[in-house]
């Protein structure tokens, strides 16, 4: 296992099994569910700095990372101005970096474009991590979602998992069939409307793509009988012909197809995809999927800081 | 009294007497008037954080808010950004609310429409603070005009209090109105233009409406004899008909016929209610009354994670 | 030597020679070139919070500030946006201060506007820094200048500094000049376009205009031998006639008609006037500038905080 401390987090796909699960191991130690007891993270990196340099806004994930910067002691900095990018008129973004790079102990980076992470990684000389590099990466939303599927079920192994949406276009869902399939015995079923289904890249022998009607979901559902849903958005502009056949939403109906035992999950935020009414169900995970963000970015911070 | 540890503070007509009061001595215990030598504070709720959802800017509310968190030892996260309830497309108040909710310790919640903050508060998990929902309630601004009272006067009751201006609009004046007669003998006379009285459910036996044309304030107050004249701003679309009659200025003038006892408030921004020729007099506490809400939010923050 | 404890940090010419030498030396203790132990900084000032009042954007100068304040402990507050000024509808710039005054220790603002900052500290009870102030000062970044030359040669005397670019209006340039005559033997060539040598008042008898056609820069470096080039923007609305006068680039080019101990720096960010390829050599010095500001920002907190 390569060492931690001063690692770039570029991509899920640089980590092997092992070292996901000793980040999810040390994530366990932030977890209040887990670990009682007042421990006192907010000494772990006092004086650190963490740098978030939102070239896009991505509330949601800004603040994730902020909160469990400042829970293990370090201060934030950075800005998610979409304006951000020009705001030095003419400055490179090789210079941005740099100047960041000078203030900071870690750099947070988004960005709307592929392999952005990677560039600022090699440019910098503190610590990247990958907060979404558009249509690419996004690493620890993969990792949240592996704690979250191993505090479920307290493993990442023999599972049925439903992708339900547009696996074509959807980071998430690629970065997460990919990594599924380090572990062992894991079946994956993309449920996806005709021709949104997953690229072959991130397929493995025991991918099944299921293209439907989307509104024969929950007869789909029934018949797979997954351990979990992994639901996501399908954005109009890849609608095509019959609207109709790319709608659904996950509803009390829908529980009523699923085993028990079956949880849903969703990397939120969510529009119609899930009912509301579906939110008191011991079913639905997904925020407390949200809120598992915090432990593993906690873990992460530490480790590549040095501070474990 | 009622325990303060994760309670939500909503509407300052939750709280009786001896919860107010036993707010306005905490807060004491944050008063450098009060409290010489460094208490060490920020080990108060170190590791905790507080979420700031400004879904409209308030520059000074947030800033106060923001300040007395963090000397507390507390991280701080949020956006203030008119576009941030739009900013996940789609999403629900209540889903961002939830997503917060994971993130943070406290959320602290200013909403452009009456009752969000208790519609937040049923769905959090943690405490909420509202920090103004509309034209309905902003309870710190209560409880930090009550603690300039006190500080000033030594009691809370056997007052005199002029509100001068829009008293009908005016969030400030309805609460504080309301809140007063909690305690005993308390006089308040409401001077304001023609139409622009109080409303009927904030007032009591001894509210006295004191309708005149604005330019005779000074004649007013001097029949008065107010021991605090608390001034607000009228803006200009309750102005109607002949709009001379809707200006005033608290100036030297008006101070040489008040009782030298007399004290001056307003919750800020002011525009031209006071002459800033008024500032370096003793009667000028407006600016402290600002710099009290830093000790009343530490108090109440302290108070609602139950670390006193 | 006068107190720093509560001092204003407002123009660089406030500061007699000893006093920027002990600031540089005071700056040391937390640059970890020369400090390798973690010193534990983030006691220094905890529970004390800055407020970083931006009346103009300028990210790079509050990144660095907000970094420092961290780094010694402190919270931050504050806002950034153009918009602040009118924020507070008809508030005026006094109000703004006084306000902020109340909820912070220690106030760095810029402003677009010549003496504002100035004007803040006679209004502000906590001490203030001037981060800008429109054409005036920005007196923290002569003061990282000053330690960037310090800490490259070990003196502030006899060094020949060749400024390139646009002295006439060079906040920036016009500081550097002045600091640098409070000390022995240094020499100072202005090479700039003709029409944009440096006003008189920022000059002394070791001052030597050089306006040239700046497609000539390499030639007249090679005669000049300087120890220091400090490169600047020319913007564009300072051309006049022939635009190719005002070219100029460093570039490998013209590492070759230096002295091998010459270093190069710049404020930043830089356009045009510095080849990315020049980075990598030894002479570049200008990211490392920026990190020093880091250092004196730290320094200078803790001087007027009374923390040292």
């Amino acid at each position: 296992m390569k060492r931690f401390k001063n690692r770039d987090i570029i991509d899920i796909n640089d980590f092997p099994r092992e070292e996901l699960l000793y980040i999810l191991k040390i994530a366990k130690k932030f977890d209040p569910v887990f670990v009682k007891k007042d421990r006192s993270n907010y000494t772990i990196a006092q004086g650190k700095i963490a740098a978030l340099l939102f070239f896009e806004p991505s509330t949601r994930t800004e603040q994730s990372f902020r909160s469990a910067a400042q829970k293990i002691g370090m201060g934030t900095i950075g800005f998610n101005d979409p304006e951000a990018t020009s705001i030095h008129k003419g400055e490179s973004f090789s210079d941005t970096i740099r100047i960041m790079d000078a203030y900071a102990d870690v750099l947070i980076i988004r960005h709307p474009e592929a392999f952005s992470a990677k560039t600022a990684a090699d440019v910098a000389q503190i610590p990247v991590i990958n907060a979404g590099d558009g249509p690419n990466q996004h690493p620890t939303q993969t990792m949240l979602d592996l704690y979250t599927i191993l505090k479920q079920f307290g493993r990442l192994d023999n599972l049925k998992i439903a992708l339900v949406g547009n696996q074509k276009h959807y980071r998430t869902m690629h970065a997460l069939s990919a990594a599924m399939f380090k572990f062992s015995n894991n079946k994956i079923y993309g449920i996806s409307p005709k021709g949104l289904e997953m690229p072959a890249e991130f397929k493995h022998a025991n991918y099944f793509d299921e293209p439907i009607d989307m509104r024969k979901l929950n007869r789909k559902l029934s018949e797979i009988k997954p351990d979990i849903i992994y639901a996501g958005r399908i954005p109009k502009e890849y609608m095509k012909g019959d609207v109709k056949k790319y709608s659904y939403q996950i509803d009390k109906e829908t529980l009523k197809c699923l085993p028990k035992s079956t949880v849903i999950m969703h990397p939120l935020p969510r529009v119609n995809e899930i009912d509301p009414e579906v939110d008191a169900s011991p079913a639905a995970i997904y925020f407390t999927q949200a809120r598992n963000g915090l432990y593993v970015r906690e873990a992460l911070l530490t480790l590549i800081l040095g501070r474990i």
